[in-house]
């Protein structure tokens, strides 16, 4: 299959983490990605509205702020309204939903479910006023007990056929590679529920449930197969790389790092 | 609900890894547990005649031999026709299957899901004329490129219904606690399909993929709710305590730990 649009290249900022966020948008406009997704801590310490401008000043669009979610904690609801308000801010195109695990001592992996149902319901028509997309991203099932209790992109869009209009999924590769249902429950999203695409790589061996991702071409993820299952379902939006990688490309020099992305990127997804 | 009955407690060898098989054997039985599951490469120090004569003359049932599968590699035939031989040879209620992973250089995992499917459809009739019933084991997805390309029990019920009588599934807490339809796929699989119950637990935080696994009542799992959906389904086989666990239960003396597994089997599942 062809090459992907070079237009559609995005970065999330986790995967330059030895640079800020004024950093960050700097050297992704200076290797002429034009999407950047981005996480609130970075956010909060330059400013939203240093943040914005700048954004704005180098025409980046924002294809995701990192993160709402969390609704199995004590202070979710203030938490996920700020994170609604800055998404509108920045013009974001979701406000990524990474729905918590299970609360402090309890083993009711259900009662969570019901919580981050209830929850994200609860909170829905503030960011619809908003105009800002919620996009619940199932991640892998060893990160279940401690950050998200939705695995499956089945459940996520369970979730989100329950619960209406401005709410999808962010598929990223990491966490659905393995599922043998993938390909129909992307077909099942459809534009209308595909809301984010993260892509990198899943390393063998992987010697941490967290922070081991590979660069896009170093590991074992079919990336050209998932891509055409995404756009034949309609998905024309960003195509964002979002590596978590203590052992290694967080330790490299970051523009070595956005040049490897626009290389593999074109050559290995 | 009530406890488990102590009379269906079981040991998988590779709880106690300090011991030889030898030793496991004496082990159980002086412990008054009455299951053990068991490894082909401890059964090939011992010598298959000399463990079944010492398994037969404790009176021990032998719950599973581990493992056949691993279809995904090229001696897989030979192999899995010697496991069903030694499973037979044994009396063992089944074969447990890990189904291999991803061919070495291989991206195409809907490949490897078919070679599976197609290999076990091959063994299948030998395995059911020496009345050996084979148990795919649903692995848990962060293992899927390595050790087993079927990760839900789902998954796994489906080639058991393509592939008729004399296979069947085991249940592992472990893979499968996260999994939102775990316990409609429980009451799917019923007493046809349920060949195998494994039991431990998934501890706060995991520091490694394979060998961390926490004994029952020390993690998350909600083993008796578990419990309760299994034995709703018909289940009345053993329960099985299965733990790998390189930095905790490994390094203890064994007696400590089949004492630690009565205790917790009682109290905690």
């Amino acid at each position: 299959m062809s090459a992907p649009d070079p237009a559609l290249l995005a970065l999330n900022t986790i995967t330059v983490k030895r640079w800020n966020l004024a950093q960050a948008i700097d050297g992704v406009a200076r290797h002429g990605i034009r999407g950047i997704s981005l996480w609130r801590d970075r956010l909060a310490e330059l400013g939203l509205k240093n943040a914005a401008s700048s954004i704005k000043a180098h025409g980046l669009t924002v294809t995701g702020l990192c993160r709402g979610g969390f609704f199995t904690s004590k202070d979710w609801r203030d938490d996920n309204r700020r994170a609604i308000e800055e998404a509108h801010e920045l013009g974001a195109r979701c406000l990524v939903l990474v729905v918590g695990g299970l609360p402090p001592g309890s083993k009711d992996l259900w009662a969570a479910h019901q919580q981050v149902k209830d929850s994200i319901q609860e909170i829905l028509p503030e960011a619809r006023k908003a105009g800002v997309p919620l996009a619940i991203e199932p991640l892998h099932p060893m990160q279940a007990a401690e950050r998200a209790c939705v695995n499956t992109l089945e459940h996520a869009l369970d979730i989100c056929d329950a619960l209406g209009d401005g709410i999808g999924v962010a598929v990223d590769v990491y966490h659905v590679w393995w599922d043998p249902k993938l390909r129909s429950q992307i077909e099942r999203a459809g534009r209308k529920r595909l809301l984010a695409y993260h892509i990198c790589d899943w390393r063998v061996p992987t010697r941490d449930l967290l922070n081991d991702r590979a660069m896009m071409g170093d590991g074992v993820i079919d990336l050209p197969k998932i891509r055409s299952w995404v756009e034949a379902a309609g998905y024309s939006g960003f195509h964002e790389v979002e590596i978590f990688s203590e052992l290694d490309w967080w330790k490299r020099d970051p523009d070595e790092v956005l040049a490897t992305c626009k290389d593999r990127y074109a050559r290995c997804t």
